[in-house]
């Protein structure tokens, strides 16, 4: 994959988490990425639907490897999935309450309005459950279990960083590490 | 209130919560709304940012009175907020996953880029949490238990609604009345 190509999608990766896909134009993508504006249509010749669909797996691929290293950090999921929400807290404290959440926005602008986005958007939060199924699989839970509960960590870590981006406190996401610490144990 | 200011915040609402702050543009509220276009400005003079503003306001009233009468119907804070949740599974199935997480989209589009909007956002939010405080109150929980598990309760819905949306199945928050339920016992 070229440089400009990466370039291009990690743009709109940033550019999306902080204010979603309607507020995210084609030209902010080609000013904030510096790539020349005829290789935006030379790699993504669908344009701002396919540019987008590609950041979205791309966000996804990205999350799931940090989860993963994240939950490795410790045997015990109950801590390690605690331990990694709370970096998720710093992360986005540290962001301004600008970032975290890469999928969310983009996920409900388009649930319903582009089927190609929507596609793109259900396998990337698939690969971040996946992620928590395989840690909650290897502490012993069933594969029922676990798959419920991948669902529900993921469900709870979206609402949290929502919740603390519109406060612009972390301390939403640190109530969530506690209480699947406490479910989890 | 006048109607025509009502209808136009009620469309508002129901355009942002399919498609998000910038995807839903002012001549889309006035042909939606039916309201003459001067009748905007007249009583929005600020526009599309007061407009927005006061629609998730509105949203927050509305989703905290739907909270607290779905939440009357049981005793058992347990049951209460599962069968609540069921039934926010059921309308958003029943939407077709246009609907259900009205400040969502809203709330992260405009995180760090609106104050007003922003205020007017966790405004909304801790309407719907206190809702949930207030019942768990109730229920004999402490009042730093009640305030947490609010959070955390708010946070797990409000993801659950994404993950259904996005794989349009209700599936994400069935998981997600089952967990509670577990974690109020």
């Amino acid at each position: 994959m070229s440089n400009v190509r990466e370039q291009i999608i990690q743009t709109t990766c940033d550019l999306m988490e902080k204010q979603g896909y309607h507020g995210t134009g084609l030209n902010e993508i080609v000013k904030e990425s510096g790539a020349p504006k005829g290789s935006l249509y030379h790699y993504f010749p669908k344009g701002k639907e396919q540019i987008t669909a590609e950041a979205v797996l791309q966000s996804g691929r990205t999350t799931a490897e940090r989860i993963r290293m994240g939950l490795a950090r410790s045997n015990s999921a109950a801590k390690a999935v605690h331990d990694f929400v709370l970096n998720i807290a710093l992360h986005v404290e540290s962001s301004g309450f600008a970032a975290g959440g890469p999928l969310t926005a983009v996920a409900m602008e388009t649930a319903t309005k582009s089927e190609r986005i929507n596609l793109a958007c259900g396998e990337a939060y698939t690969l971040l459950q996946s992620a928590f199924q395989e840690k909650l699989l290897e502490s012993g839970y069933t594969k029922t279990a676990a798959n419920e509960l991948g669902t529900f960590i993921t469900a709870a870590i979206e609402g949290g960083i929502i919740l603390s981006r519109t406060y612009h406190t972390a301390d939403p996401l640190r109530a969530v590490a506690k209480q699947l610490k406490t479910l989890l144990v």
